[in-house]
């Protein structure tokens, strides 16, 4: 399985709506890395609203993407972090550093659009 | 696998990206229906640029969920046609009357809150 990545002008929408497993987070990643470098995109926004528990493997995944699209230029948002996500972040060290956080989906494309100046 | 359902202000966004098997086809039929009534959206985007391809199974799932849809009360905008997806579709007579269509998901949306009169 395969997460679908939507391109919406110059942003890239993810909505993961089932609990990762491995081999899906690292797809994942792969796939975001690449459609950033082939759609030029200028952000990500990242829904994870549907996930209510992670494990250290996942939320290792998550906090190397994001650090990995803004070297690549994009800003990322994350939305929809529920709280037993925020704990396990936290706890694992992973503090998305100058990554945008909203409640969900619109807030977070909205916040995105504000701050690419759109 | 089912097809992640994204919900953007009062429309709900789609993007198929891999072929469609017959169960992940009716799944997503069922989950969309489901996610109009429990967010009352107003539109829906079904991005198929991906789909290359459809059998006649594939092509009736897809029309007729569209004609539910449009049954709740959600405009309907399909886009990304391919020319042989177009073939199959006007050969099988499904004529996707009241669908609108569009290049692109964001040309889609466009049209679709162009519509909704937003």
């Amino acid at each position: 399985m395969r997460i679908p990545i939507l391109k919406l002008r110059d942003c890239l929408l993810v909505s993961i709506q089932w609990e990762l497993d491995d081999q899906t987070a690292l797809s994942f990643q792969e796939d975001l890395l690449q459609k950033i470098h082939m759609t030029n995109a200028r952000g990500v926004v990242i829904d994870i609203t549907a996930i209510d528990f992670i494990d250290s493997f996942i939320a290792k995944v998550l906090g190397d993407v994001m650090e990995m699209s803004k070297l690549m230029g994009a800003k990322v948002v994350i939305t929809g972090i529920q709280p037993a996500v925020a704990i396990t972040l936290i706890e694992l060290g992973i503090r998305l550093e100058g990554v945008m956080t909203a409640l969900d989906l619109e807030n977070g494309l909205d916040k995105l659009e504000q701050e690419l100046g759109d």
